[in-house]
């Protein structure tokens, strides 16, 4: 069994620190040999039942990325539309996407249809297999950075027309398109902080004791 | 910067290849403080609109925890009920949980009341929001186990069940029940694998092209 010392720990601490939500891509391909070994680390994730519900739809399709960046800007224009005043203003001014320069694009579904795990730990919590999901997702994020690599996650899209554009199998559920390249710059805060959209707040005020 | 080298992403692989969704804890107490140093690492996750919608409730009270681990027992039975035959004899020996030798126990939920983020990202996605704490979840188990900690996921829990017995704020969903502790035994293989309930399938079958 592989020990964990307090220098790998140190190093962890500081992935989680340097870890991004990215939006600004250098243009360079990355091998993708890399990305093979990325999505492999993220089929280490936990499951629930040991289901395994990811899908990963590697797109490089560029006709199908530019009418997913077309969807997400009619998408982010309703968004816009949302906010009024300094707020608005202030929202038309974020970058939130890097559709049109990221080299590795990953669309990610959660199959509900899935035998796989026979329905453990989902009776009273189905959500739980859509949840598995999502934590591939966090440790693909992780293992990006670890290589050097930026992702970003978009949720500014329609899930149903994501679907359709890359037609995928019935009762696959839209979770995420990853943006995935070299990040042009690196940063300890995020992006949504130094654009004053949103600073972080106290953890204090998250925690509860019962 | 920090600079991630081989020897770290290596032993990054090791920490996700050896993590598990541990049951059998030793009883050993866990120091207070290493607990708080794993909340703020999982508080580093990201988060939708940097809304940090993740709410920890410490949960120490014995009457409180044997009562969770009673509302387990009867949800889990109901769950075995709805297997048949082999299927179900093996549902019966597994062990789904460590809710009795657990030191710690964690309730975790998503606080979707909170305006911190301003909405942003979510209009067509608003369940980006508890997504975001499962990836807090995800980074406080990968934490955990590199201090030498497993931690386990409850879900066979009815979640307004929890609620009620944690007299949590109105507007906060639950997401998950976790175990943490030092774990009895170290595997490289899940347990639903050890006890022959599912194993893992290869990736290539959920990897797509477009």
């Amino acid at each position: 069994m592989p020990r964990f010392d307090d220098a790998f720990f140190a190093t962890l601490v500081e992935l989680f620190r340097w870890r991004r939500d990215v939006r600004r891509f250098r243009p360079d391909p990355v091998p993708p040999v890399l990305v093979e070994e990325l999505l492999h680390l993220a089929d280490l994730a936990p499951s629930v039942g040991n289901a395994q519900p990811w899908r990963f739809v590697l797109v490089d399709d560029a006709a199908l990325r530019r009418r997913v960046r077309e969807h997400f800007l009619a998408v982010n224009a309703r968004a816009l539309a949302g906010y009024r005043g300094e707020r608005a203003a202030l929202y038309a001014r974020l970058k939130l996407e890097g559709l049109d320069r990221a080299p590795v694009q990953i669309a990610v579904f959660c199959d509900e249809t899935t035998k796989q795990g026979h329905g453990l730990g989902r009776p009273t919590m189905p959500e739980t297999l859509v949840w598995s999901v999502v934590l591939a997702i966090g440790q693909l994020w992780l293992a990006a950075r670890a290589r050097g690599l930026g992702l970003g996650w978009v949720s500014i899209l329609e899930p149903e027309t994501v679907r359709a554009l890359l037609a995928v199998p019935a009762g696959w559920r839209f979770v995420a398109w990853l943006c995935l390249g070299r990040p042009e710059e690196e940063h300890l805060d995020p992006e949504l902080e130094r654009a004053g959209w949103q600073t972080r707040t106290p953890l204090s005020a998250r925690i509860l004791r019962r």
